[in-house]
């Protein structure tokens, strides 16, 4: 078996020993003669499974007692609707930082739901930074405050916690999840798709302060039973069949991350792997990334070549030399390097070598 | 390895077959250096497996060509929502059949939603048949009906589909989808949670006719983006990122019943297993099934002991047997062998087996 190096945004590389792991256990579980995604989601083995994941998540993040993990389907973008349907309650208003296309699309779906303050948008310079806390306008009645710490697409990240006093503050961490160490206790809610620093896509893991948690008569009408935090809650993410085997995947994940020597460790290794990418570009004339570097996103880095009618040469070589996935979004071009918690550092060491060459030949 | 036969209600057993080619797939797909639940779900590769897939079970079903098949998140239970958000269409009332615990928890849901007529219902002999044609009290102006032709936890089966004329009749076909055939265009919309006879949880298969694919203006207010089957179908369930490595496996269990001779041959096993098993219990005075002889289900067959008091010994000498998972739902108690697709012949000769000596040691 040869591993690929793979920099694909979502659905992310995995670590290798954790697929060996799933690849070892597949068919017969801990030698009990079937899978533990034949396994009931109420059999005591995976309730096991289940409870160790959010126990290691929890550790790992220095999750607060006063916090619920929930492990949910339907994607971030199920989200997008469920933080105004659950998190309203009452109130006619939310602020919304926007930054990018996952910023957009939040408050798109948000607008659905109710009045949304754009508390600052960096749209007018192609979203290649991140607003200031200064710049940020935020409403007092605000229900609450969403942002994208980490936009997968722009490679933006936030250099510093938005401070929203008394009102929640809610983020979609979906590409930045356990990549650096994160104040939680800072946090109303956070949410993050597993398909990046997790596990596989299908999964949805939702962290959120257990006085969010809005009963029925709090939820705007009509909300899915579903959709609500407090059934999933109140249920241990049980009210219906989990995704089982993307919760077992994800807990060999966090587990695997434990052994690495859990986020701040990982966050060492993550922000020289990326120091490294951006200081190549920078010394470079061939390669461009645009965002602000006091925004630079540690885990996914966008960058130009020169000359774009290059952009299917370089994709073309740069996969035959076992270097996947480096395309940029396809609302964007460009190439994008998504370097998560998984991409070994010789992976990024063998992407600069190669994108040296590249541009040495290419010049 | 030694694999055990898994009577579970789901998850439920997958075919060893797919589980060894999944585990042989599992770090590196078809040579890629990676694995398939680490590809972007817009790759060359997956959207060919994800499109393989499709077509196998529209093959399978003889899905006709006015139907959209979706691969969807949130389980049966957001169906339940989903249903009425999309296909009330304006109207303000639907029939639902009433057979058991799922048809209780889909009429719960739809009642926050609509006006709910029940067109019939079984509780009053304990869900233990189903309604013919002729005690249907349908709804003229009924946005649609909804039953489940194979109820789960009482394994009560319909021995018909209901005619509805015009009006779509909606089906819960999650335990019983492709143990038999079905005549799809007698539906307007037919719907199973992968975890039975289908794949891993955390996937959901509906199909649709596209005529009741409803825009957005025809929708309930505030239904969510994500509860859209019409943007499920116009983004050929891609709107967002859709759980890959779930319709990977799902597509290889189509694949392999496609080896099995198709739907007509393994309905033919099924109805050869589950006629054994209640030939056996019918046979028996230690065992019994309470359910009217025309309305068993092929694919959930609860039975009791004759004392009660012998279940926790039953489960655990079962158990020891290699026959497991063999406890009632736990809102019935008693037993149930779920036998779908994947559970061979041999485990339900086996499981008659044991359950003979059981009675004669215990009698």
């Amino acid at each position: 078996m040869t591993r690929a190096f793979n920099f694909c945004a979502g659905p992310a590389a995995l670590p290798t020993a954790v697929l060996e792991r799933a690849q070892q256990e597949m068919a017969d579980w801990q030698g009990k003669g079937l899978s533990i995604m034949e396994m009931s989601h109420r059999s005591k083995e995976f309730v096991s499974v289940a409870e160790k994941a959010e126990q290691d998540l929890r550790d790992l993040m220095q999750i607060p007692d006063n916090y619920k993990v929930l492990f949910m389907q339907g994607g971030a973008s199920s989200q997008f609707s469920m933080i105004p349907m659950n998190l309203l309650r009452g109130k006619g208003k939310a602020d919304y930082i926007c930054t990018g296309q996952w910023s957009k699309k939040a408050i798109a779906e948000a607008k659905r739901y109710c009045d949304v303050n754009i508390a600052a948008t960096t749209e007018a310079n192609n979203f290649t930074s991140a607003p200031s806390q200064d710049e940020l306008t935020l409403s007092a009645d605000a229900a609450y405050v969403h942002y994208c710490p980490n936009e997968t697409i722009g490679g933006v990240k936030f250099d510093y916690i938005p401070d929203t006093g008394d009102v929640p503050l809610v983020a979609d961490y979906s590409s930045a999840i356990l990549s650096e160490d994160i104040d939680v206790s800072r946090f109303g809610m956070i949410y993050a798709g597993a398909q990046k620093n997790i596990g596989p896509a299908g999964l949805c893991v939702v962290i959120i302060r257990e006085d969010l948690l809005a009963d029925a008569d709090a939820m705007l009408a009509g909300t899915p039973t579903m959709f609500s935090y407090k059934v999933a809650a109140d249920n241990g993410s049980m009210y219906n069949t989990p995704p089982t085997y993307s919760w077992y995947l994800s807990g060999l994940v966090f587990e695997w991350l434990k052994q690495q020597g859990g986020v701040a460790a990982i966050a060492d290794i993550n922000r020289r792997k990326a120091q490294k990418l951006y200081d190549f570009i920078d010394g470079s004339d061939f390669y461009a990334n645009p965002v602000a570097k006091h925004n630079r996103s540690i885990m996914n880095v966008p960058f130009t070549l020169k000359d774009a009618a290059l952009d299917k040469t370089f994709l073309a070589e740069s996969e035959a030399a076992g270097l996947l996935n480096l395309a940029g979004h396809r609302s964007v071009g460009g190439m994008r390097a998504s370097i998560y918690n998984a991409v070994p550092e010789a992976g990024v060491d063998a992407l600069i070598q190669f994108m040296a060459e590249f541009a040495a030949k290419s010049s």
